[in-house]
């Protein structure tokens, strides 16, 4: 199934609108191309519900919000939402400003959303309202872990049906669950932290899965999540020395640049709960 | 010709006004550094004047547009005139939305424009009022081919007799015209379609070889045309295996970089017809 | 000294605060996650008081500075000031514009800054009230040279006892001064000028060394200068055949991802007067 999944991005070529940050737009632009879809960003209100018309996704991206930005979330969600477009949400830096908080937890209340996908700490955030983070990255304490998966499957299950979404949340160990199954899936490298913009990326990428198999939503959130953590593998199977975050975040494009659906099929490590 | 346009950027070190999108805007400046010019960027209204008068030559690039960098275009686009200065449009998914049409037909209409680069879907929704469009990528059907090659070059030259520009029409096939002329340009790959903003990077560039060659200003664009399409066929041949679009990128970049006119000459495809 | 500086900041894992432009801002993320920091970015007035209150350091970059960024920056450094946070300056294209030279120099006057980081033709503006400039870039008229060492380490000096802050002044020679001491610097190439950033970077992490080293700041801010240019010749040491700008970026970050204290102690090149 993961291997139909990317395959049938790399057929369809979705088109998805992100409104995301400027700090790793470039890396999502590039990685949306690198799976087989094709990226547009826009985030003015006057332009936005033309922009997301034609496409077939939308990725909001907060992690650069502004009020401006703002807006425009919410025009281009609400049309999105008219066509029937998957909307996916990663609420950067939820739990780490009042207005970051706030903001996602509109968009969630507001928007019909496909996905949510955050690391645990912006995930605890909008599930419980309350949760730690360091910034926009992961509190240590949030962690999922081998020792408390049983507790956070159950919790990934529950907030994603209560709120009717697909919840991903990525780290260590990583989890994309609907109200009854989930997928802890155990790709990945611990240095991809150490690059700005895998999430976003992983995103990014997961709107286009989504868009090119809309019968298997969750399959192919999951899809993405095993594809980005397979190209952190490879891509730091490919390091030389002397070579350090930068030179890997190429790396990490390239391999899903590069990935078939076998390569991903027998790459994969998960496990359905 | 070709030879002496690149050289006369390296020694001259043109600087160039960006207003330009946030997606692609780091490549542009570091393509504009590769290829011997300086970059500036600036979209602030009130700051623009200052920034667009110091420089030879601006480049408006309306990929994530909002209303204050609308308003920061007019603004510079006008004291770059006032002054004399080359100024490029770059109309960033005209035809994708009514803001981006509208706001590129009032560029046209109310600046001076030395050059409109665009793919074709683009250049044709700002010729023919209307064109298919992908996004921010241009239509297969709108494709210059060897079949519609004639009919093409005419609609490229009539279009800049019309608007009183350079028009250059980027794709498999490029065209450069002005109203007599039009270089046929067949460099480049495929492949520099999967990376993000190598048109972006082509018209940050080409303002570059306008601003330092101003007594002849067709064979700049189509020598930027030129080069762009040959980096791409250089750093493809430094691709090795595992690298992706994400190195591709930079083999581009670096192939600039390292671009002398000797290279150029030899290595540019090119009829004029 | 300057080897437990980079030491302090790999334990203590500083998160910075970053107001700054969208041309370099991915770049910036990668450095300061490369040297062992954490960045942060927010530009939003109602959203960078809470962020930079989780922060220990602000990084305010004026390069593509707009009303509403502007704003932002005096709310938090504002707040970062009463919080007793490490602030930096990086007055990019001071001097260019009337509206960076000004917004330059009511940050100077309404905050406490620990550093002003710029080339020289940007210091000069805000210590002399004018000063050349090409852009961002510094004038060659400016340049610090063995020739005008001992009157510029003298302005130096002065401009950091009047401030009442650390500069740093880079170039070809670099100058880091409180009012008594100055670090004169001498790593570095001259190809890191072809690289768009280089600036910047070194700005978002000079503020992540300051604030790993609360007790030695000027020691702080020469080491974060040391490595930078360090990490600029061993970068090009590593530069292959075909190699140009965009791949030299990505091994100036490497450089300071695999940078421990011991190459950092034995790669400094400097004198103190």
């Amino acid at each position: 199934m993961l291997e139909t999944c990317i395959t049938n991005v790399r057929n369809t070529v979705p088109l998805v609108h992100n409104i995301t940050n400027y700090v790793t737009v470039n890396d999502v632009a590039n990685v949306l191309l690198a799976c087989g879809g094709s990226p547009i960003m826009s985030d003015e209100p006057e332009d936005v519900a033309d922009i997301t018309s034609i496409c077939g996704g939308l990725n909001i991206n907060i992690g650069t919000l502004n009020k401006r930005s703002i807006e425009a979330m919410f025009v281009a969600g609400h049309r999105a939402n008219d066509l029937g477009h998957v909307v996916l949400l990663d609420p950067v830096g939820a739990g780490a400003s009042a207005l970051r908080t706030s903001t996602a937890v509109r968009l969630m209340e507001d928007l019909k959303l496909d996905v949510i996908r955050g690391n645990v700490s912006e995930i605890k955030t909008l599930a419980l309202g309350s949760g730690t983070t360091k910034g926009v990255d992961a509190d240590a304490a949030d962690a999922v872990t081998e020792d408390n998966l049983d507790v956070m499957v159950r919790f990934a299950k529950d907030f994603a049906a209560r709120a009717g979404v697909i919840v991903a949340i990525t780290g260590a160990i990583d989890l994309v669950a609907d109200g009854e199954t989930c997928y802890v899936i155990r790709n990945g490298r611990p240095e991809m932290g150490r690059i700005t913009g895998t999430g976003c990326q992983l995103s990014g990428m997961m709107a286009a899965f989504l868009v090119a198999n809309p019968d298997h939503k969750l399959e192919a959130a999951a899809a993405a999540v095993c594809a980005m953590g397979l190209a952190g593998e490879i891509g730091w199977a490919n390091m030389l020395p002397g070579d350090g975050n930068s030179t890997y975040r190429n790396r990490i494009i390239d391999a899903i640049y590069n990935m078939d659906g076998k390569t991903l099929k027998e790459g994969a490590k998960y496990e359905v709960r």
